[in-house]
């Protein structure tokens, strides 16, 4: 498994991909199979791991509780009404509205956010694992041309329980992620995990499973890594 | 002057350092005069620059519309209480409430937000150009102790006009700020810059003046610079 980890960058630098890079330079080359350049994110078949064993799959390597994905698109549901999100021992169930992502104004895809449940449908226990499912909606993204492949890209986020009811705007702000300035309107539905996974960063816990991985591959980065001219 | 680009690194990588962070890593170190560990973040006298001057002084270099910079504390007004914000041009005005920063439920430092006026007071015209001012407030990192030299951190925003008066959800979300989930509470009473600064990040402009200094020196980081295990 390639690895990444960021202990040698200055303190601060984190994988914080836009939307928009997300749709049109990391899924854009990985549906045409330029798999050599998006490196950074792993591929995975998302549903045959439990949400706890996958940080570990990341190759990227670092504290916040945020990871990425790659993961070939389910074709018994080709049209992505639906799709099958149960694992082993439970379910990802989608939450909200799905939500547009546009580049100067047009539509290039859709943010779906789920939530996993342990068990099974209609009495599974919700868990504190998140994910944004990133879908193309271009036609030239859609993976049917010669030599593309389908794919989705998954954003998980693992929060973590807090003590007291509220969390607070102080709390808030000390993640550091102030700077963002990022307000939810009042129609987000999922502004509780909003909430929650501001909490998860302010902890800066580590699943237990974080790093333990045996078999580690070598990748390779461009020759020039920072640059100072 | 140094310069740091971040082109070799894979897309979606940034500088997004938390508060906590700011506080007790780069303002720590640069107060006990551990120059060099901290060159990522210069040194100016922010007063002695109108606000468009200051991205051609950063020395991370990035589309992003937001900038670091430490600067000696004011020795007029070492209590904090007031600063000489007047630059030639303008002059920069707190707004809203001071935010408290703290670590493991400790307070560690104060958060002001100020926005940049042209002309004078009270008749100054607002700007789009804001900034977070980080101070410590652990009598340990309060610059008086020998070797210590007195420092503040400021994180430098530029906001760009939004065509349209509402800022929609989806076009904040298209920042890719969105996984930090962070949720502005009632009693923000800068929430306006908030939606402004969201705007700003959504077009990426550049200032003007941006890349255009001459004086470039070479400055070295550690030899690893991405580890790959």
């Amino acid at each position: 498994m390639a690895v990444l980890t960021m202990g040698a960058l200055p303190l601060g630098f984190r994988f914080r991909p836009t939307d928009e890079e997300l749709i049109n330079h990391y899924l854009r080359l990985k549906i045409n199979g330029r798999h050599s350049e998006v490196q950074v994110i792993p591929e995975i078949d998302i549903c045959k791991w439990e949400p706890w064993d996958l940080p570990g799959l990341s190759v990227i390597k670092s504290n916040d509780p945020e990871w990425f994905f790659f993961c070939p698109r389910d074709r018994k549901y080709p049209n992505g009404h639906r799709s099958n999100r149960a694992t082993d021992k439970g379910y990802w169930k989608a939450t909200g509205k799905d939500r547009t992502i546009k580049s100067k104004k047009s539509l290039i895809g859709m943010k779906k956010t789920l939530v996993f449940y342990k068990g099974r449908a209609p009495k599974g226990e919700r868990t504190n694992w998140i994910m944004h499912e990133y879908r193309p909606t271009t036609k030239e993204l859609d993976g049917t041309a010669p030599g593309e492949t389908a794919f989705v890209l998954f954003r998980l986020f693992h929060k973590v329980e807090e003590k007291n009811d509220a969390v607070k705007y102080d709390e808030l702000e000390q993640t550091g992620y102030s700077s963002a300035m990022i307000k939810s309107s009042p129609d987000d539905t999922s502004s509780d995990l909003m909430q929650d996974t501001v909490s998860s960063v302010t902890h800066s816990q580590k699943p237990d499973n974080f790093m333990q991985n045996d078999q580690v591959t070598e990748i390779s980065l461009p020759e020039r890594q920072f640059e100072f001219v």
